[in-house]
């Protein structure tokens, strides 16, 4: 592995990650908030770091997958580590493991708090912690790839490794340019949804921190109810674009080609809408409570079903106390996940569909064994490779799934509580059931138990893969070598002067 | 589908049940019990039925994939059907819904009950419970191809659609003398076992219904608390015994052959016996009693251990009341299983470990990608096409299983037993957690949910595919039009004469 690289980016992740801090910085300004100098200490940490490791641009570009996906668990993991900081320097979350938790489960959108009482949290800790969803919901790296000429080599590599689904779309040839557009749409929907909240007569702050916090599929509330006690206005605009935005990027992309045919000829959308209406109108059946309006009991539903199926993971209601089918269909969709290309987590609806059609052709096959059937999807074949990558994401998925149960399990809790804790963080999505449910939250959990989670947080962000790699002693094996050949190479060098 | 052939063979299966209802019918002679009437009319039944289908032999043995696939699911039905009269004849199961439930819970070997009092019931229907373990177990298609020179065609689809595991092993190349060498070890095996139960000190009928249930890793208890009450040597004898049966039957094939290198070698076996023994320390290390000798924590961990992974479904300590980390343990085994070629349930070894290295294979591929990087199990290469069948596999599994956790979940029951009561049956286990646990039976549940839970038992036995082609329409169109055809055609031939 090309270590040099792979610093280079993290450097500049961390130059990001000083700049983008900037933004609490200023919240604390307007607040007269004494808070603020803990970001200006971390500010300083990241990019006196950050110098360090870019000032030398590395001569030999070489960026294969293995540093694309090296790079970018480091990168996260990094900027996990710099971005908690603030909040331990303040003493806001006054232990460091806690407070690596709630960034973590920030970056990757997951939501999920160790807060019992967020509403005596600081304005500017408030909206770092409501930014970091913003941030890691599009990725950072892909931030670099938009704003950076990078180095060589095929920065594909990274963006691979951070975009979720089981094919990158590219939405124009150049990495450089879809980065950008991704980005532009990104703000684009943040600030129309910024907007709209302010009309229904929210205050700046808080549209601010629940329009980042949306865009991410993030889930972090900044009131101890999440969103019950708001108008049903802005629960409706809330449902809305969570929904939005665990729509495929392309699909918006397309909208301002003036593409409108192809863009509702998007299949992975097709699914997501219908599986999220007709969960949608299932739930509101088994829950229907006569004594609330037809409308208040579709807004909960649609509120609930988008914040599951997207991995938002805020709350109107306590779904806990749901009866069993509606707890059962919401663990489902915690499985499903959102489109690929999307800031939703999850499996991914893509993934989904297209394991459905191979089940399909499968059985199809016993009855015609000579007709080649493919399979088909948003109008093309998938390709054998594509499958088999499906079929290895849900093997890792699998067994990290289950290593992580086994280890929460020593916690002894309940059976629901320990697989939801692992499925509501593996899949980003915040809130599980029963002890981890939406009015709980996962500050009683012991360290170590916090350690399992914040690994599931990141490799399910991530996708699996990156992950694995960083565990994969072939990997470092390899680095150690190559790191010694050069060190040989260079002693020989100066021999021959 | 060619009707005929199917028929043809399901009119066997019944014959076949007719002549298998004789043990029980001499047991109510030996016991003296008025019960064996009813065995005596289910067997005048099927017998005329079977002779009906059966006497003539159709002259066009058209015998595909489906017919083989349609052929096994609908045998495995009828069987049933025709299975339960007894119970229903004799009143000790007074409800037919109960009786066909009881009975599916038998042949597929799962074992979960609906019987409050076991003890109360007559010899011989108690036997002919426990003999349906062993008759599914090895399967009954699979004696059919041992005894019946067979219609043409290739047979291999018939022992394919009913032999559990990825790849159907041949120990010999004809599948007529492979068949009965299965049954010859499977045979010689269950007297062994008997045979010690007695020198056990072991009633007959008691050892008898041990092994028959053991064999087929079945799991129906013929006392109310299962093998609690029977003495250590009895019960050490049964986990043996559960383990071997969960062993793939070409080992024992090998060992007769004394080929006893090839036999240690067997790479399923070597995973299996040691995930049996890791997780019986894990286990009694978790719910270590200082009360009790080493010696008893040891025999109820590897019993619990043996009795789920070979989904055998026996119990001697209520696991319901272990740490969270044993019970998760356990439900864990329920999905992966016993060996492939064995009489156990649940998704296979082999199936995982093939999972596991093309995982393992795809993550070093980012290492080397142009390394050509082979899966490699049992020290043979892997196809591409085994992998794309275990991955529909899992996801048929997936389906399916999703599909009735929703359908389960409208019982209202908590997630835990929702969740086990699909994984226990699916996997032919029979106990799962809490409401379904080891205590506890399946009476209480709704017609509906049985009908579901008969479907999953049926399903995990037949490895999903044969039971989906059923609910697969051009199946049934394709059926209907060649029927068409046919008459048409006959039709002709008559105008022409």
């Amino acid at each position: 592995m090309n270590m040099k690289s792979v610093s280079y980016i993290l450097g500049w992740v961390l130059n990001i990650e000083a700049v983008l801090m900037s933004l609490p910085l200023v919240t604390s300004i307007v607040y007269a908030e004494g808070e603020g100098w803990a970001f200006v200490i971390t500010m300083a940490m990241c990019a006196s770091i950050g110098f360090l490791l870019t000032h030398k641009r590395p001569n030999t570009p070489n960026f294969r997958a293995r540093e694309g996906f090296a790079a970018t668990a480091l990168s996260w993991i990094l900027m996990s580590v710099f971005g908690c900081l603030p909040f331990y320097f303040t003493g806001e979350i006054p232990r460091f493991i806690d407070a690596l938790f709630e960034t973590v489960s920030g970056f990757t959108t997951t939501g999920a708090s160790i807060l019992s009482d967020v509403e005596s949290m600081s304005h500017c800790c408030m909206l770092w912690r409501c930014f970091t969803h913003w941030i890691g919901g599009m990725g950072v790296l892909v931030f670099l790839l938009a704003v950076l000429p990078m180095v060589g080599g095929s920065n594909m590599h990274l963006m691979k490794a951070e975009s979720p689904g089981p094919v990158v779309g590219k939405l124009v040839p150049k990495v450089r340019y879809t980065a950008r557009i991704l980005y532009m749409l990104y703000i684009a929907l943040t600030v129309v949804q910024f907007l709209l909240l302010m009309l229904g007569g929210m205050i700046p702050f808080e549209a601010l921190c629940t329009a980042l916090g949306t865009a991410g599929t993030g889930g972090f509330g900044f009131r101890n109810d999440s969103f019950a006690s708001f108008s049903p206005y802005i629960q409706w605009v809330v449902t809305l674009f969570m929904i939005i935005f665990g729509v495929n990027f392309n699909v918006y992309f397309l909208l301002i080609m003036r593409k409108f045919r192809q863009a509702a000829q998007c299949e992975e959308m097709r699914w997501y809408l219908g599986i999220v209406v007709c969960a949608a109108l299932l739930i509101c059946a088994n829950i229907y409570d006569t004594t609330l309006t037809l409308e208040h009991n579709l807004r909960i539903s649609f509120f609930q079903v988008a914040t599951v199926i997207t991995t938002t993971g805020f709350a109107t209601a306590n779904f806990d106390l749901w009866p069993a089918f509606s707890r059962a269909l919401l663990v489902l969709l915690m499985f499903i996940g959102a489109c690929a290309g999307s800031t939703g987590g999850g499996l991914k609806i893509s993934r989904w569909v297209m394991s459905a059609k191979a089940m399909g052709s499968y059985v199809g096959s016993f009855l015609h064994p000579r007709g080649v059937r493919k399979v088909r999807f948003e109008d093309k074949d998938v390709e054998e490779s594509t499958l088999h990558a499906i079929f290895v994401y849900f093997m890792g998925v699998f067994f990290i799934f289950t290593t992580s149960l086994l280890l929460i399990s020593l916690e002894g809790m309940d059976l629901t509580s320990t697989f939801t804790a692992v499925a509501a963080t593996f899949n980003n999505i915040g809130p599980g059931l029963n002890l981890v449910g939406p009015t709980c939250n996962f500050g009683f959990l012991s360290d170590f138990s916090k350690c399992v989670l914040i690994f599931d947080m990141l490799a399910g962000r991530l996708e699996v893969f990156p992950m694995l790699i960083l565990l994969y002693p072939p990997l470092w094996k390899e680095a150690y070598h190559e790191h010694k050949r050069k060190q040989r190479r260079r002693a020989a060098m100066k021999g021959q002067i």
